[in-house]
């Protein structure tokens, strides 16, 4: 496939907005993910206020070229849509519940949709997960319920960067058994 | 993007095998997939062998379905490429380790990449993640260490379901807060 052939993790974009329409198009794509017993734990949060890029680069080790990025995609996890409580639950890096590993399986096959889809429609992107949930949350007001799986930067590519060196098949690929 | 469009769960197969040429293609998109620090933890285990495809299937709940399924990509993630220690180290649905978080984010972006190759090469795929991480390893001698993230079914359709309801774009986005 031609997307996945020519996506790359972009950290370099052009002083260009990216229109409603296409957002609307890139969260379409990540709707259509399949997700356990179709549970859909994902939402997106669309950021493109100044102030708020520039808190949640900060707060990513304070990455620099994230805050010329147009727009963020803060693709979020709810664990509630498997767990049926009124009780509180907080989520972290150190959780060991099997839900949360469910629901951040699902958001990832979501957001690679609209990372896919975003390079379908000429637009670069890159994932970001390099902060701790209990800096990036408070950021947007997200409870601690829920888990942030990725950041996603989303604009004009103003690179073109060789693919990254990969493993060799014969590496990864394994017959009948490990 | 026509292969997000159009991609179903697939639980009905032709008896038709899917040649190593395609199932190159597979394991090769999903060898493109973005990893954080490009740490690439997957692994592909190609099962074809029938008794190995009955014992997996039964380990998954015992989804009779499975069975007539001719190929299955078993996607394991390991956490060796992100804790360097000559300890043991035992995985399982409880595990808190923020590693096995992003490993298993990481395994299930390249699952995706497979799953929307094997869409656009016309073949049928479905996500199964239903069975327990000390059932499913024996089963292939995976150890301890590792991490089953997925099984894929892969053949050609024998069936074309419709699309199964999802959220309300309402739902799951938000603008500049949760």
């Amino acid at each position: 496939m031609n997307e996945i052939e020519i996506r790359r993790s972009i950290r370099r974009y052009k002083d260009i907005q990216v229109n409603e329409d296409i957002q609307q198009e890139l969260i379409k794509s990540a709707l259509l993910a399949p997700s356990g017993d179709n549970t859909q734990p994902w939402h997106f949060i669309i950021v493109d206020d100044k102030e708020l890029k520039s808190k949640i680069a900060k707060v990513s080790h304070n990455q620099k070229w994230m805050k010329k990025a147009p727009l963020y995609i803060v693709c979020v996890a709810d664990i509630r849509v498997r767990i049926k409580t009124d009780e509180a639950i907080d989520l972290d890096e150190s959780t060991g519940l099997f839900e949360l590993k469910q629901i951040i399986r699902d958001t990832s096959i979501a957001i690679e949709h609209l990372v896919l889809e975003a390079t379908s429609q000429g637009l670069g992107t890159c994932w970001i997960a390099w902060y701790k949930q209990n800096e990036i949350r408070p950021v947007l007001e997200i409870p601690n319920d829920k888990y942030v799986v990725g950041v996603i930067t989303v604009g004009y590519a103003d690179e073109s960067p060789k693919q990254r060196p990969r493993k060799r098949m014969e590496e990864v690929i394994h017959k009948n058994k490990w």
